[in-house]
């Protein structure tokens, strides 16, 4: 460890640190990501400092100068980050110090790093909602474009991946836009909890020095400073709800991923992906392997990795800092670099899919599709009780079953084994287009719902 | 299987269901919790169905009488719960077909299981919030009295458990204070999004019928109908987003229970538990075991588990209903459960505990507990950059040491060899009391900013 | 709580034990699953304890007479479990009092609940173990009767859900005989680690009592005693290795889940479930739901759970028995319980299931599934490298996929238009049985070699 | 995407593929970990094809020297990744070509990247089980020292962090012994159950090529090929195992790291760390803070993390590979690394630290912690039932406890108001020395015992 490094801490350490320890303690390697939130925060406290006159205007333009120096190097690349100096703000400190002498020292004057790295933390989390809000957006606007073109198509929907009742390409899409919204606001609920300035809780009790903390936390863009100094310090529940939201989008994206992998089998075929998102194998030529839709199935157990480990390394800690929670870092990092690549890639497939419009509509008429229907019109026409027609229906299902033929392939003789009621008019509700143009009920399938909930989206995302 | 759950499925099915599958696939057992829920529910989609001509009125008077008779006989134990009927909806129906015959077969009517369950669990989830709410609500009053009474009394303030400057017993309290209301308020964003009915969605394409889904919506205390009935139908996105701020409360709760354990044990007796929370041993009859502290941390693994159990589930789910989504109930129920019951034992803890005043200030004066009040004197009296401060103080503290005593016990003469400008002046601020009084930065630790964070909260809570 | 269970404290404490204390407290509610176990263990305590002279021949009449009448006592149902007396061990010590009187008292020399809760544990996760072999040796038998009868089905083998070559029906089964094999082998290497007995550990420290650990060791079933009384009563890794070995082999049916469910979809019709397995709508009356399949796909979800669960609540507890590890129970017994339930029903659904072999056969044919052949053909027949051979087949494949036909389909003509050297001959590895007859590799997937695979297991099972 | 990359994939795609894709899709920014088990699984391959005669002699001498080159170059620092290439297989392929041309493109004959990374795979994960097994061994060692120097020292023995008997500290030492054994033991056999070779499974159905499975097996110190090809390519329990292992042993070390962090507090003073794994604080001076052990406390969180990443990426996953899996080696990598860290970190704190005898023994000594000991004395000496002996026991306790002395000091007069038959021979089991020397049950704390078990492990471990 370098003498300079050293005297961070004082002189008190007679022993060194020797490989392992750096090893284990340095966290420079992942968190110099945090430097231009570490050097916004410097330069708030610093323009802070000089304003309660705690400092003189001379030593805060030398600090600000420095560190919009220290800025610059590391933006042009050269900034040499020493893992001897262990973080981003011993090292930011550190080079300031060459750069500026004296005046440098006085900066971390009623600042501790625990308060520190509280708000670069912060800082950066704050960010990652924002980048998840702006994602999520764009996201949702790529559904929206598949949803408008597809309001009409019809497509089979199904439970337990059994086809069920037809219902709508556009309405198919437009539930992703619903789950996607709410995860949108879940970010924006977070954004807002985690918008207060730890900035000024120093080590853990806060200071004697007549800081002003409003002032900081104004300069930083948050809504207020933080109400309690030891809370401020020790508390990591901003990181753990971006990972829980983060985790319960990614869940969303899993699920239409796995969507895409089904569609695009050969037995499917409801969807192409583009080229731009699948690859090739390297024995069989002929393949068309859609990984990148793959890829996105697996991440959520990626970002909910990360929402266990950061879970499990705050459990059961005493007040405030303890050095567990250097964890915290690297498990954000990852799941916010994660759930944005796998937003940006989303949408990327979103919008160059295909849908196979004859195929989706071929598939939506079989499998007794619209036995539904035939229930819904015996208890509308017939008045039969809901139990009762739905029992009618399961005869004439497993009657055309025997007879290997769809529902409107039965005669009308053959129909009235089921109720000798029935009549003709039966036949119009067993069609896939009447079926979806009928559920007309708020939040229903029907073409003209897509297109008013469309219209909503737009207006809503303009 | 009985004949009468048989022919709720209909005709089709010739086999039998064996026992392993009963036991695999009902989930009476544990989703007859919902009677209340399935009842309210079917209430209202029952005087909707009247209200918009689909039934009679003379129909809907019989079911309502009949279902309020279904809920009598199950809160007065009366109910027979059966297996074969796999689940509480069918439960319920098909005792209300014994009790009022035909209209029953009508209930159903423009509905599925599907948005059945989806609108039931929604309300128990969205009680549940209540229910934290209020939970949580009790528990910030127990420490909020906690902190009134010792908002001057000093304590040791930790860093890796190690002791760092003194700070007051009142601030401690209140930094879970601060915790509890962002976990209250993550429980009321919840509550809010969550707040859609989705029933009407039926199987999950909408109805043909001419249903008024605002009417339910309203009459269930919802905001307003979910506009998505795939949507509705196919996510439980608002059970683990109860279940992401069920696992950060729980983790708040650990971490004042890992307190209490340490707090309790010989060696630092800052805190005398009460009896009705500790347990004594069948061999070592001098102990006095914190067992509901130990409960209390071990609670959040019980609940992320929970949590990660129902992302798990719903990972890679294709839209819209699969079975696997039945998973989802025994998880809340348990984590819902045990928050519930960690809040009430905590509040019951916090209420009865006694902190060791004398011991608590003891402590918070060794350690070299004043050491930074030390350098900021440093840095204010005599001009010194932090930095420097840091040292000099560092130096001082290791002479203390040497010397077996603490930095007050240090002659003037030797505080000098530190730095010769300190004077007399110095030992003012090397008190715990005057530390912690000094603190007065806002968030500081200060007593006079733990009365004013304490009225505060009082108003808030009023 | 009652005098008799604040006896078994001694007269230490004041105060009562309120509701919520006991709500959390107890564990009788899921504890009593451990009464055989319970009981094992003090039979042997017991007669250890007379045969070593620490307690009277007659004393040890007494106690095992009244043991064995307390579990006829449970077995029979007659037994009333008191949530008062918090545990098994209570609950029975307690009856036995009631019904021998003053040796019952003696029964606990040298021991102590934290052995004795160590030990029932241990016996019940030990019979887990043999439990999961059982069960996973049975479905390893159904997987191989399938793949006997299907060594020569040809079905299409996919990556990506994308065909990629033909491979056997049989082969496919005897993938999950492979995994089967490792989960069952890790069971074993659990249920050895794990079987060393605690009893005699006592409290925390051994006793001072000359008791004979080997002679109880012995009597139920364990291969030695534990060597270290302080690891004894602390850990719980044996159950963490029970759950880690469960969640594989969950994540294992899981797979297996899935793709039944895709196989059994209207676009697949691999293979059709049994009706036992599946279940029909109660709107949708032509749907056959894979339930079972679902369910099982889920329990994974569960499973890791729990396994997450007892990972945090065992994080970072010092040494020894701290009231947390209570918590260790219920997840066991619930991963236990869905583990066993999911080998039985997954079992049930392998028995049951019938292969489609035309539908099987005709996805195995398209798709240019033999493109790998023909790329082996041509290094084999012409000395292309690989990567060259690889080039030509793309070339060929995207022809075919421009003429809309097969590789097959190709004229010689066209074919030479890849390479000039291709002769009638390569139309020979292109049909699908040629190819996984070809594919004779150890390991691979030709019927032979299936054939010799399923000997092998026969006998290793037999 | 550069031309020589895109013709691994053949003539198939026209479009190129984007930043996204390339983001997401690329692995060589971490699977190039893999080189040196890469090219070691590839010249085993070259050998084999040349001695089965599937390529020529002169072709595997020329790949072997390429492949040599190759490393030499990685290892030298320069060899140039290309993110187009995408993954450490076609890096090492496409350099090859480079330096020997022709002979490079036959390299791949009879192979897939599906076998070829799942024997890289499995090839470094079971170098990690041996990693993990040495650093275990070490850091047993470390343990042993302090038993052997510690076999008689007196220490305090917790339950629920309540002082309950003296134990020593040998004996707590060798708790952990007996964990990290299992632990060892658990890496050895996952290690064996791995130790199966599945190159030679090639995409997923073996080959046509007569190739030598057992001879790559054997050259790769593998025990035997894998029985099935299927099951080769898509199976990652292996590292699931791995993973579940090292959270384990993670927990344990979790545990002794919390008693660290604990025994060093100002209340505790039972150790005392080596400066060379604490640090200091940059504002308080005084501090000395055992960050190396605070660290270890919270790696579990991450390994179990990552772990729960790998369960839930595998989950429901059809046959065989899909690219989902890409995402394993991440984590295994993170995991591992943070073990073999943890380990020796963990090791060097044991190696290092300090036991303070005194306040061990002093701590050892109050607290009633030989009241159990008393209890037994009733038991062997006045012939009591253990349950009176605890009553009796408990009211000299509660006696003692209000006059505010320990057991040792009460009266023989006060003593036998608990019970007349006590005798002035009592005072003889209060001591805590007579108390660990009197635990000689096998397992027990005496340090007799200890002293035997510390010989046992240093033969074991010889």
């Amino acid at each position: 460890m370098s003498d300079s490094a050293n005297s961070m801490w004082g002189g008190r350490f007679a022993g060194g640190v020797d490989a392992i320890m750096e090893a284990i303690n340095a966290s420079i390697g992942f968190d110099k990501r945090l430097y231009a939130q570490d050097i916004a925060g410097s330069r708030a406290h610093a323009a802070m400092l000089a304003a309660t006159g705690i400092i003189t205007k001379a030593d805060h333009a030398a600090i600000d100068a420095g560190l919009q120096q220290v800025k610059d190097e590391i933006e042009a690349g050269n900034f040499q980050f020493k893992t001897a100096l262990e973080d981003i703000h011993m090292n930011v400190e550190s080079r300031l110090k060459e750069i500026i002498g004296e005046p440098a020292g006085r900066l971390h004057t009623a600042r501790s790093r625990n308060d520190q790295v509280a708000v670069d933390f912060r800082l950066w989390v704050r960010d990652q909602c924002d980048a998840a809000i702006a994602g999520i957006d764009r996201l949702m606007r790529a559904f929206l474009k598949q949803a408008e073109a597809g309001a009409a198509w019809v497509m089979p929907g199904f439970t337990h991946l059994q086809t069920a009742q037809p219902v709508t390409w556009g309405h198919h899409m437009l539930a992703y836009v619903e789950m996607l919204a709410r995860d949108k606001s879940r970010f924006h609920d977070a954004r807002k909890r985690m918008n207060e300035c730890p900035l000024g809780a120093a080590a853990l009790a806060g200071t004697s020095f007549p800081i002003d903390r409003h002032m900081t936390a104004a300069a930083l863009g948050f809504d207020r400073p933080t109400a309690n100094s030891l809370d401020s310090t020790s508390d990591r529940d901003f990181a753990l709800e971006f990972l829980s939201a983060s985790s319960i989008c990614a869940m969303h994206l899993s699920r239409f991923a796995e969507e895409l992998v089904i569609w695009s089998s050969a037995q499917f075929r409801f969807v192409r992906l583009s080229d731009s998102f699948t690859t090739g194998s390297s024995i069989m030529p002929q393949k068309k392997n859609p990984d990148a839709a793959e890829l996105l199935r697996a991440k959520v157990g990626r970002i909910l990795g990360a929402t266990v480990a950061l879970f499990m390394v705050m459990k059961g800690l005493p007040l405030t800092y303890s050095k567990d929670m250097q964890e915290d870092k690297e498990q954000v990092f990852d799941a916010a670099d994660n759930l944005m690549l796998g937003l940006a890639a989303m949408e990327g497939m979103v919008k160059d899919m295909n849908a196979n419009r004859e195929v989706l509509a071929a598939a939506a008429s079989s499998g007794f599709s619209t036995a539904t229907d035939l229930a819904d019109w015996l208890v509308r026409s017939l008045n039969l009780p809901f139990r009762d027609a739905h029992h009618v229906t399961g005869s004439l299902v497993a009657l055309a079953e025997k007879k290997g033929c769809d529902l409107p392939d039965l005669t009308l003789a053959e129909m009235q084994t089921g109720h000798p009621g029935i009549t003709q008019e039966v036949y119009s509700v067993l069609g896939v287009d009447n079926s979806v143009r009928s559920r007309v009920s708020y939040g229903g399938t029907a073409p003209s719902n897509v297109e008013a909930q469309v219209a909503r989206w737009k207006e809503a995302l303009a």
